[in-house]
């Protein structure tokens, strides 16, 4: 067991868009990443991805029956985006953020491509 | 989907010791807690439990083959709690937490007692 420091694990973080994994609660993983600028629709086929924001504004972006819209969440704020949900998260300025999320969730989901990471021990 | 704030969640939490469930993400509940002295050694039977401070300062004692142990965990920082690891959390201060753990985990885990709550959603 140990303390893991949430700020000194964002500065080791090198890439956007790209989660590291901090450590794992039965079979889901907690996750820091930092956003800047607009990431890729997608969504999750069997995974909830709970968005906790420290610091910077994120812009959640996601689409239902009604049409497409957009939560402002700020430091302190958290969005949970249920499995199949179509989103795409979005950020002005560089936004940090802890996930939780089903172990071996990848970035992208399914939508692919080249943004694709798998995430990886911090 | 709706954005949720955690200060406006700790202000409406009333009791310590007491966590409430702010959202599901898979089998895993996104809990607050307040906490302030001493709880009860217990442990988990089966669910890990991760405590991320927000505010005040958490020591968490735990007892593995060596003895036993404190960890002393600030706001921004995080520790994860094996199942079966026997651990008791304290704070001088009133602390503030967010809980990651399986869904449907009692406070008191295996210890029972007059301390056990079973969590709400907020």
């Amino acid at each position: 067991m140990n303390v893991i420091d949430l700020t000194a694990s964002f500065d080791a973080l090198e890439e956007q868009w790209s989660p590291r994994i901090l450590g794992r609660v039965n079979d889901c993983e907690m996750k820091v990443a930092k956003f800047e600028g607009e990431f890729v629709w997608h969504h999750h086929e069997d995974t909830d991805e709970a968005f906790l924001v420290i610091s910077g504004t994120m812009r959640m972006g996601y689409r239902d029956e009604h049409g497409e819209h957009e939560l402002i969440v700020q430091p302190g704020q958290l969005v949970i985006v249920p499995r199949l949900r179509e989103h795409c998260p979005r950020a002005d300025g560089e936004c940090r953020v802890v996930l939780f999320e089903g172990a071996g969730t990848v970035n992208t989901g399914s939508a692919g491509g080249e943004r694709t990471v798998e995430a990886t021990y911090l």
